[in-house]
């Protein structure tokens, strides 16, 4: 394929040369719909199912490192829950989730320790676990478990309503993201496209995204091998 | 005045009793209406003025110590204009802008300090200087020199297109807030109310509103007595 090696090459030269290339995220596949689009955008305007995404929006947060994701996503979800939040010295005397006061509480660091999450991220029950020991009501719900019209319902009622709150894990290589397991908040659902926003804590590497309820089902029945089982979603309130 | 001071007093012990009262924002004036209201969701839905608002929500971010409101503003408008960013070890090997890799840069150090800027925050000024030696074109206006037609018709052009930003620096206590100067990023206006929307990066503190514009206008009137000029706001692009 030497065209093929062409572009590749063309590419690498390009980035060498040019640091904006690397200051941006990565390109999305055709299967995907970035919410800063004009058809984004409109995906939300149209949305019967968005109570989440302004709470959610207003805690949208970068995971402080490659492995936090499942930590960046329940700080989003506990501040837009309004759950009781550690300290943090230099908020006083206001009191918010961070991903550095997220480990604070014995309780937490009983499911897993930040030395671990930071070299292996977390599985789906750890999650469950982390939040729980914030005080928060989760239910986990393993992808091998749900079918598709399930999923479906469960989510949409969910992000209907204002007190509760979804995660989900799943691989990103399903819905044509570059590549591992990977955790995020869903935000809402539009009904005429059958797709759901999700709010990706990897801000560096992704965009929002308008994902298919199918393709997003499919990345949530994938095998976690950390876990010996599904991936799956957690439904979080207080 | 006995009644106010049970009402002191009972607060006061109800919020040595109950962590969760400092979990939350300060409330809010009635002259503001927040975003995450039913009224705040229909001011955005309806506003003609709102293609920054879906750039610089994936870009939202809080500041990380409480005099960096500057930073964490112009991070947003950095990001969200897709500038080339300083490097970040852990993100590696993506590029974003981040309040720590903020000052790496030689030319942003010669502007002022990030130990002086923890201390004292910043000067309108010294923002627009800190924007420029990031490569952005910024136009920086004094409340001193903009009356209510202009200054609500420069926010609104820049509103209403997505390859530029604006970054009010105002008193908060002139639009109802605790209470002394602060920054923050403009996502959207509403014709209808004639309001503007601030996400403001003192997330622990407050949420983002919806202000009337003339009282934001009023409040860019301020004196500044670090500068010794009035607040006002800087327009950003490439
Ligand atoms: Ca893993
Ligand atoms: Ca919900
Ligand atoms: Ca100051
Ligand atoms: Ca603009």
């Amino acid at each position: 394929m030497k065209h093929k090696f062409f572009w590749v090459l063309a590419l690498f030269t390009l980035s060498l040369n040019n640091p904006k290339i690397l200051a941006q995220t990565l390109p999305l596949s055709p299967q995907l719909i970035p919410f800063s689009s004009s058809d984004g955008e409109q995906l939300l305007v149209e949305s019967q199912a968005k109570q989440d995404y302004f709470l959610l929006s207003n805690q949208f947060v970068t995971q402080v490192n490659q492995a936090y994701c499942g930590v960046a996503s329940s700080v989003m979800v506990l501040n837009a829950l309004g759950l009781p939040a550690p300290e943090s010295a230099q908020y006083k005397p206001f009191r918010v989730f961070t991903q550095d006061n997220f480990f604070d509480r014995e309780e937490s660091k009983k499911v897993i320790s930040p030395e671990l999450v930071s070299k292996q991220g977390m599985t789906l029950a750890q999650l469950g676990g982390l939040l729980t020991s914030h005080g928060a009501k989760v239910t986990v719900y393993y992808g091998s478990d749900v079918d598709l019209a399930q999923f479906r319902s469960l989510l949409v009622q969910n992000l209907a309503k204002r007190d509760n709150f979804a995660i989900v894990n799943y691989l990103r290589k399903t819905i044509g993201q570059e590549r591992g397991g990977h955790i995020s908040p869903i935000a809402a659902y539009n009904q005429r496209t059958d797709r759901f926003l999700i709010l990706d804590v990897s801000r560096y590497k992704y965009p929002p995204v308008w994902v298919k309820t199918v393709d997003l089902w499919q990345a949530i029945k994938t095998m976690d091998t950390d876990s010996g089982k599904t991936r799956g979603f957690v439904l979080v309130s207080k």
